[in-house]
């Protein structure tokens, strides 16, 4: 035998599990399934492995198999908490690492135990926490960005402070802001987080500035202790971008300790086909898993292409259970106009943070205004 | 007006460039074409955008629209060299962050000048020192992979050295392997480093061993820095998992100063459909501009779904004029056997390295011949 076959793993140990949806007749689907079990563990021919605990536990297990819709099928496959080895990035790994290179699969959803789960701290503030910060009891969110791109950073300051004036709770750089020379980032932050909080003393509320710390490996962190120091509330990253894991790393820093917001960019190729993650797994479970206060993706509706049922399942995502970690908000973006509140609130209920950038210029020839009546909408929408 | 609509960009700045194919009709196709000037660059509405240069210079601008096929179109996009601020991260923010949301829009090809280019140091070996390295002159390189997950480290140790005995060249660890209870990584990494130093020693060969080093973001760097203490000749890394800008980093990190080797897991949703980026820009020309000096890919033929035509294209972007980017190895693998070199190094030639993993155990029951008959035959084939 070419292998002696031991390992160290004596006793069983506790089980993650992952829905997909994989495509094909029952045969294909079901063969799909075995190799999935092999390849995202051992990715070894199964004759080779030795008989005992490898065989036993490490490689995957398929729970459930049923039939979806035609021609697709679910499954629920568990394996070994231990070989994700307490890693977000193992841990995705094993969920689609390599079977993101073969056709017709889909992680539909995650259902991963405490003793995985207490590996991660996730989100920080969590709905109640942010709400807390942001001194809004009930009512949804509003949130908006500063661009275009091009801007001075004086520029987009004052576009900061109409936005604060006016009463917009969350006010995110644009996620194409990092480091160009026409605003850069240390210069930008410092200005913008200056404006709002000048504002802040002006109404007595409670808005934040938040700023992309999007960057390289080196300078992520670093941009986030400096949005803290120059008095940001907040910082957005585009894990698709960074790696999901730079956002666990960021959410879970204690001398950053600030909401973390997760933009979708980059991450669309993972949901765009029959081959991916599911909308609910990716933008709901995993970007609160690693630990980000909000989820930012594209709303019904707008210039993207997700559906209504597609965000109301990252919603869910959002919020069911998932052991000690608290839910977040949904950030229905892409597109959102003033004129697309009322539908939407109807779809997230007052738990939502409406991201409206663009939308908010269109309304009338004065910023502040515009927000008064984002603001006002809001309210009066979800009493 | 209300954007003031002055900015740094006081002198025309240099483009880069991106081809993408469209799908849709004519009509449609340059609608997309037109959305994507403004979607990577200001996402904003196009009449609120003062005259000047932001207009002239950050929104992007078609370059060329050709039809290519039936229901699709070839367009270059330029975009100024200053959006991208000199980062990976941004870079490929502007190539492909908020439309990786859209659909029917996939990255073709990237062509970018020296003013960009010079921001990164790419492959720090390139083909010929990583050659040098391996004492390999001619033939293409003989790469294997150490599993299952769940043997021990001294029983992939046990592999390692056997591997090296037989004359394997690289040696890298499973990317399933990563700090689990059944093999720690620095035991894990200090014992296969040993195994194949050894072997070296009596061979008088020059393989290496390849740690993989994918991990969060704080132990990445340490596992890498560990990899070069306890003697590993490379490192492995999923940029998919930990973001193209870690592979970035660890490539041009001075204290490292290995080979970097790239895998594909979790990348694959990218080029799995009519969305995303073709095989070519990303396990060709972006995992190059990271400083990879192998890009490992499912070959065709093999378990996974990649046609002989992709796996060319890779090839093609591993070595085609990229600035002062050195050229690099394409490294087939995925269910690769003895049995598919004869036809692969038709297609590749010599330049390339065959990553065969399990099909190395199917040869026979002793891996050192296994490893051997490999060697033999991947030299008589080259010569």
């Amino acid at each position: 035998m070419l292998l002696s076959g031991y390992s160290r793993l004596s006793v069983p140990c506790q089980r993650f599990r992952v829905t997909y949806r994989l495509y094909g007749d029952q045969k294909e689907a079901y063969t799909k399934a075995k190799d999935i079990c092999l390849e995202q563990t051992v990715e070894f021919p199964e004759e080779f492995i030795p008989e005992g605990l490898i065989k036993e536990q490490i490689i995957g297990q398929i729970e459930s198999f049923e039939s979806y819709a035609e021609n697709s099928f679910l499954v629920v496959i568990s394996y070994a908490i231990d070989s994700a080895a307490s890693e977000l990035t193992q841990l995705l790994n094993v969920v689609f690492g390599n079977i993101s290179l073969k056709p017709g699969i889909r992680v539909e959803h995650l259902e991963l135990p405490d003793a995985l789960l207490q590996n991660f701290k996730g989100p920080r503030f969590g709905r109640a926490g942010l709400r807390k910060l942001l001194e809004v009891e009930k009512r949804p969110l509003l949130f908006t960005a500063l661009k275009p791109m091009g801007l001075t950073s004086q520029e987009l300051a004052k576009l900061a402070y109409k936005f604060a004036l006016g009463g917009i709770d969350i006010i995110k750089d644009d996620h194409g802001l990092s480091n160009q020379p026409f605003s850069p980032y240390e210069e930008r932050t410092s200005l913008c987080a200056e404006a709002v909080n000048k504002a802040n003393q002006e109404t007595g509320q409670h808005s934040i500035y938040v700023a992309n710390i999007t960057a390289p490996v080196h300078e992520v962190m670093k941009r986030a202790l400096t949005a803290k120091a120059v008095g940001a509330g907040g910082v957005l990253i585009s894990p698709g971008l960074t790696g999901l894991d730079m956002l666990r790393e960021i959410a879970e820093d204690d001398r950053v300790a600030l909401p973390v917001i997760s933009h979708p960019a980059f991450l669309g190729s993972y949901v765009m086909g029959m081959s991916g993650i599911s909308h609910h797994a990716l933008f709901g479970q995993i970007v609160r898993l690693a630990g980000a206060e909000g989820t930012i993706y594209p709303n019904f509706g707008g210039r993207f292409s997700f559906s209504r049922a597609e965000c109301e399942s990252i919603a869910r995502g959002t919020v069911i259970p998932m052991g000690n970690l608290k839910p977040i908000f949904p950030c229905p973006a892409g597109g959102m106009s003033l004129a697309s509140v009322p539908e939407s609130i109807k779809v997230y209920g007052n738990d939502v943070a409406f991201l409206i950038g663009g939308g908010l210029f269109k309304q009338g020839p004065d910023l502040i205004e515009n927000s008064r009546y984002f603001r006002a909408l809001v309210t009066k929408l979800s009493e």
